[in-house]
């Protein structure tokens, strides 16, 4: 059982885990760190934690689990603090969608000074952001990745591991830059082709959003998701997002091709084969 | 009220206007027309449909509306045979979504012959297919687009529009190639994009759609759309289709240029601003 539970930044995910970590007993107490007093001031009121303080070396005193949940590009700055102030045998973890330049960081920290940090990217985002959406479940059935290299403590990586099963999350785990990569494709890529679907609807003819069915309010929904997540999200894996967009276009190129050229049969054998593979997904 | 409602194609939209007639008591008597008499008789014993044939004229016969749901590409090359055996009172519509090649080859076909037809497409389609999935509230706040031109008998037009708004449904008119472009944006574009992702995610990395959450389900989920179908679709509406992919394309192109010069200010206004157009959309 964790003694202490430093949340660093309690938003959507950060909040979740709170709540989630109250829920199921996780953690003797729960203090969170964030940047305005208000808006902490909800989770302490709500009994998500026990204590909250804008200071983040008072929140990470005594704590033996620290949990990064800052937006994904705050997350590799506020490494060097956390490694001067965090307890030596804390384990520290984080949620940054983007994870190979934050392992990277930490690596070249723990090099000077030991402290066990694991990557980590719980996939349970939301269109919504914010500690007034955070639940309990928001865990149940997700899947976290951990990125542990060979460097990785193991009975740290072990301990983060039974601590999102135990929020009901199912983890796997993934090199850094491969994690990247494919985040990339599977999430970083659908939000910008969601996000260039609406921009290019609207663009051709305002009003035929007035005639949009279920289909293509599916296909957006996430285009409603915060512009300030993504737009660090974007930022800080775009490298990997440069690939996945090239092999984007080149699929699209290729089906593009086989309607110009009227080639149904080929056209509808190309069009099983992708049904196939996605009805393979749950 | 209509005395003989014929419905020629009982896949799921013929047989969901075959349920919901029945449901709504719009018609004294349904007939269904289709290729496989074995097919049709399931909705002969369910009670949808009064009588079942594989001979369009018999089908014809006596009844004063005729609705064409056959798949899109297979309407056009039945409207001679339909104007052929046609009551000369008769209404025809259809459910195509491809509107300006049928629209315009009745036009040829009415020169000859004045019989009253009138463009439609019920936006209510489904990534299922078949006379299986077909319900009689498919319709029910769904929009259907009616496509009269100048050449528009206008009491047939104002009967299906009547006829639509009987099954549930809200009834918008629009010129045939504007509705072309409209769903081509709407529609067609969002389905190519489907399955170029699910295509270029299975390229990239075959084990990145383990970890797919429900962003990428949500995105793709109209992938799992029938082959036969979308290629048809696709292939009748590929002029359309066309300028729908250029459009996405640069808006592809133009938030990807900002990811890469890392113009984060500009990033976030582009993505604000997509996001409230998307939330525009109930």
């Amino acid at each position: 059982m964790i003694q202490r539970l430093a949340i660093v930044g309690l938003g959507l995910l950060g909040g979740s885990v709170a709540k989630a970590a109250r829920a199921e007993g996780l953690a003797r107490s729960i203090v969170a760190v964030g940047r305005s007093a208000a808006r902490l001031e909800a989770a302490r009121r709500d009994g998500s934690v026990d204590r909250v303080t804008t200071d983040l070396a008072a929140g990470l005193r005594e704590a033996d689990f620290v949990l990064l949940a800052a937006p994904v590009a705050a997350i590799e700055g506020l490494l060097p603090d956390v490694w001067r102030a965090a307890e030596p045998d804390a384990t520290v973890t984080d949620v940054g969608s983007a994870k190979a330049a934050i392992v990277r960081a930490a690596e070249r920290l723990a090099a000077a000074r030991p402290l066990a940090f694991v990557g980590g990217h719980p996939m349970a985002g939301s269109e919504q952001s914010g500690y007034a959406v955070a639940r309990a479940d928001l865990f149940q059935g997700a899947t976290v990745i951990l990125t542990p290299t060979e460097r990785t403590d193991l009975p740290a990586a072990k301990r983060v591991t039974e601590f999102w099963e135990a929020v009901g999350a199912r983890v796997t785990a993934l090199d850094p830059e491969r994690h990247d990569q494919v985040v990339a494709a599977i999430s970083h890529l659908p939000h910008l082709a969601a996000y260039a679907l609406v921009e290019s609807v609207a663009r051709l003819d305002g009003q035929a959003l007035d005639v949009a069915a279920r289909g293509f309010k599916d296909t957006t929904r996430i285009a409603t998701s915060d512009p300030r997540v993504w737009r660090e999200i974007f930022l800080t894996n775009r490298a990997a997002l440069g690939q996945a967009l090239a092999a984007f276009r080149a699929a699209l190129a290729e089906v593009e091709a086989l309607i110009e050229a009227g080639e149904g049969e080929r056209l509808e054998r190309k069009l099983a084969e992708i049904k196939g593979v996605r009805e393979r997904l749950s």
